[in-house]
């Protein structure tokens, strides 16, 4: 057979002789930009043409601080087109690791939005690598770029007529992008995607047994382009035709469900708070909708939600699970069809599991080096391996625990069920491991959230001097509401065995959490650390 | 990202795993056989073994001579699982051919059903690379092999425990399979598959944007397993969990209908005299089918046979093309929504052409060494690219005119439309070329034959004194109907510019046919080679 390689000219080059006059659509402040194809692909080689005119050579890196909309995206093709690596920093991380992102992946270029212009203006004179601030916009004052020189991205193509030759031989192992994780310890780590790696991800992603991303759809990326690329979306949607809906900067759920409606989506895609706004929204507004799949992930969907959806507005609601380490698509949750003939509760159990292994990868379930049975009870860290999973961090830095014998350790605790639905229950670190077996936190906070006068509750592990570690649980109560740590306990009783039960229940007024309003584990942890040794006289040290 | 490898390894493990409980249905001389993937896996694993035990080593050539059964399944994994080569063998060849192409491809081991052991009697003497004969049946008597030594299928795995080690990271350059073409003219030429190709053309089956073959469907494959690969449905229906229908020998019309009904088949695939066959018994003894895919390929459906099916059986129908060469999708036809709104007439016309390029492949049209518009109207040559294409035959014996610059030219002729559908309008040998202009035979003889009197009709180019070749058409009529040369050339110039008019329209009783039942259209280019010349006599030569 031939060795042509996997790379993105392949879908480039196919979709603009396909589909040359499908839609990409993308709000903007003052209404909707519309461009077909065809007026898509003549800019991306212009844009490849202008950077090669700035200098930028095969293999360097190019960073992008910018919303989804049409000019990111023309950023996405038209960087790796060239042989170059796109790299899409997260714009709301904290700035000091907007600076040690870019200068770890040394930057040449950087597009930045005009409105995300002022977060390059703390760490302007640390950014030694880059040459070029390319500004998007339709009119921005370039001055106001805090890094200079800079160039308006408009004014920038306008020099360029696009007469350019891509190399359709790239080769497959050559980088296309980086996108950093964002990190709660240490720096943040760089993920390297290579063009193999994302053109199967995106056949992945247009698997009848997957996602389906097909030609009829019109797709919503809601998840951030600086996300592990969007959930790949991007690039599968063009190869395989779809309709590109954008939704531009900060959208508000009424944006998004306006959007959807105003341009008969098929396929969103977003985290489960974009999905509970969206369907706050629609209770509030109800709208006909054309959507075939909300695609949910980044973590788990209440299950509440998910009936919501499907129940409610009809919606078939589909979680996905994955991180940025693979690509991101690692599981889907599809029913099988054998199981479609099962009771309601069932099936709505099934599919708030984070599905199936997406075909292409392999799974294990880990405990202590060992696996464990794929019985659905089972618990092990859940490791992934396959041609769109990292096998390293970009320059080795951060690799410590995350990788063994070519497996990536996805930090994740799982169990597998028979029928091969994974459901994750706890990350490893969060995990309670009591004389040697393991309470899931997540299971009993969510179980605790489920009682009725429960507003918020967290599991943490703390020393126990005979069980090595046992559960605490925090509780905060809603307003007017209380109960009796025995009443909490009997109703935890209904679904876990004794050992499981928190040693203590302890009633606080606030669960401390992180920026990104995640329950700040760590904290009660270290606090509550000697709570339950002999020596402890009640009091948090 | 990791460096895994793309092999047939990775669609057994990830089968196994996730879709143990499905079906593979197979028709017998008695009833049906009926297994699952998880019994499938455990004999694929003890007939590796059985190989292993017979001294087959990586990369040897085992060859099946065998009917669309599940041994044959069986093979087709066993084999390349162990790093060997899977041989399979068209059993229609003349026999010289497949005295040929067992010597050529040095088999080691031959897979023979029982009722095709006297197959080998003739060539008995001649195959010296032979070690094994393996008889497949229920209780074959292996003594009636002619050649020995010769073993029972069944037998043999019973000595096995299946206790075998895969070798997961197997290179995906490595031979999987390899198939020989059926030549017309010299030796049968062989294409090798590697387990990169397969796996990528598996993908591709998968894809909601062509076959989209899923874990809903049950599927049957009536398209041999020795005609390249079944088009790849065993690989991609067990990779993405398919219950697999298989018809056995010599199933009729009858039977097939039969099966799809009783297995409540969701996809079935066959030549275009299958689908005539199923049709008519269709209209015979109308049943309820599950269909929701018709596949037709290997050539041309008559548009009237896809418009009975849409309209009258409700069952959509699909055209494929592609050849042993590409492994062998290469295009399929799927309306593109914004086509949807045609007219019927309109969207019958696009459903009957090949259809649109799988994605992962590349296509040109070339005429004369020159990219020809994809106007719809312009002919070339079709020439195709891509990881499931062969770039050489195998031990490059028969390549000549076939490879170009890293291109397969497919020695079809065809049109492209602006929306990208391909349309075949003859074979490059049969092309008519008068005075620079390409004129195509196999439209003339589509638009002859679609009037009332005539039954059959043959175009062919023969040597003209001022134009080098001119078109010359044989019809023959209905029986108790008739035409003049006059009204057929009228019938012809509603549909075709004058100088497409054929220069005589010749009567006659029958048009000489190959052994498959192909029109021999050589045999009349060389009796008419001179009809055309000033001392032609007008009687062939």
């Amino acid at each position: 057979m031939m060795q042509t390689p996997l790379n993105l000219y392949s879908i480039y080059d196919y979709s603009q002789h396909m589909y040359p006059t499908k839609w990409i659509v993308t709000r903007t402040a003052t209404g909707t930009h519309r461009h077909q194809y065809r007026d898509f692909g003549q800019r991306v080689r212009q844009l490849s043409q202008a950077l090669r005119h700035l200098g930028v050579q095969p293999g360097d890196r190019v960073g992008t601080l910018a919303w989804n909309d049409y000019r990111h995206l023309e950023i996405y093709f038209a960087v790796p087109l060239s042989g170059s690596v796109l790299h899409t920093i997260n714009l709301r991380l904290p700035v000091e690791h907007v600076r040690y992102i870019i200068n770890h992946a040394q930057d040449r270029v950087l597009f930045v939005d005009e409105t995300l212009l002022p977060l390059l203006a703390p760490i302007k004179n640390e950014l030694s690598s880059v040459q070029h601030v390319i500004v998007l916009g339709d009119h921005p004052d370039v001055s106001q770029s805090p890094v200079q020189p800079a160039l308006a991205y408009e004014e920038l193509l306008h020099n360029f007529t696009g007469d350019v030759e891509y190399d359709a031989n790239l080769s497959e192992e050559s980088l296309l992008g980086l996108c950093y994780t964002s990190a709660t310890t240490g720096n943040p780590k760089g993920v390297a995607y290579s063009h193999r790696g994302i053109v199967l991800h995106s056949l992945a992603m247009g698997l009848a047994n997957t996602t389906a991303l097909a030609e009829s759809d019109t797709v919503l990326p809601v998840v951030p382009m600086f996300h592990a690329n969007a959930w790949g979306l991007p690039f599968a949607a063009v190869w395989f035709g779809a309709n590109i809906v954008l939704p531009g900067a900060a959208p508000t759920p009424r944006d998004l469900v306006q959007l959807m409606a105003e341009e008969a989506v098929t396929v969103a895609a977003g985290v489960p708070t974009v999905w509970l706004g969206v369907a706050r929204e629609l209770s509030q507004h109800p709208v006909e909708l054309s959507l075939r799949m909300a695609l949910c992930g980044g973590s788990a969907a209440p299950p509440a939600l998910i009936q919501t959806f499907e129940e409610t507005f009809h919606v078939p609601f589909a979680h996905a699970y994955g991180m940025t380490e693979t690509s991101p698509l690692a599981t889907f949750s599809r029913l099988k069809s054998a199981l479609a003939e099962r009771p309601a509760a069932e099936r709505l159990a099934i599919r708030a599991t984070q599905g199936l292994l997406v075909p292409g990868l392999s799974m294990r379930l880990v405990r202590d080096g060992i696996d464990v049975p794929w019985d659905g009870v089972s618990m092990g860290e859940l490791w992934l391996r396959g041609p769109w999973v990292a096998d390293e961090y970009y320059h080795g830095d951060g690799g410590g625990d995350h990788f063994e014998k070519g497996w990536l350790k996805t930090g994740d605790v799982a169990t597998i069920d028979p029928e091969g639905y994974v459901r994750l229950v706890d990350r490893t670190k969060d995990l309670v491991k009591s004389g040697g077996e393991w309470i899931s936190s997540v299971d009993l906070e969510n179980t605790l959230m489920a009682h009725d006068a429960v507003f918020e509750a967290a599991v943490v592990g703390v020393t126990h001097p005979k069980w090595d570690e046992r559960p605490l649980a925090f509780v905060v109560f809603k307003e007017g509401k209380t109960a009796t740590p025995e009443e909490l306990k009997a109703h935890l009783s209904q679904a876990f065995p004794k050992w499981w039960l928190p040693d203590a229940i302890i009633v606080v007024d606030e669960i401390p959490k992180t920026s990104v309003g995640k329950f700040m584990k760590r904290a009660l942890r270290d606090q509550y650390h000697d709570y339950l040794m002999p020596q402890n006289d009640g009091a948090p040290t």
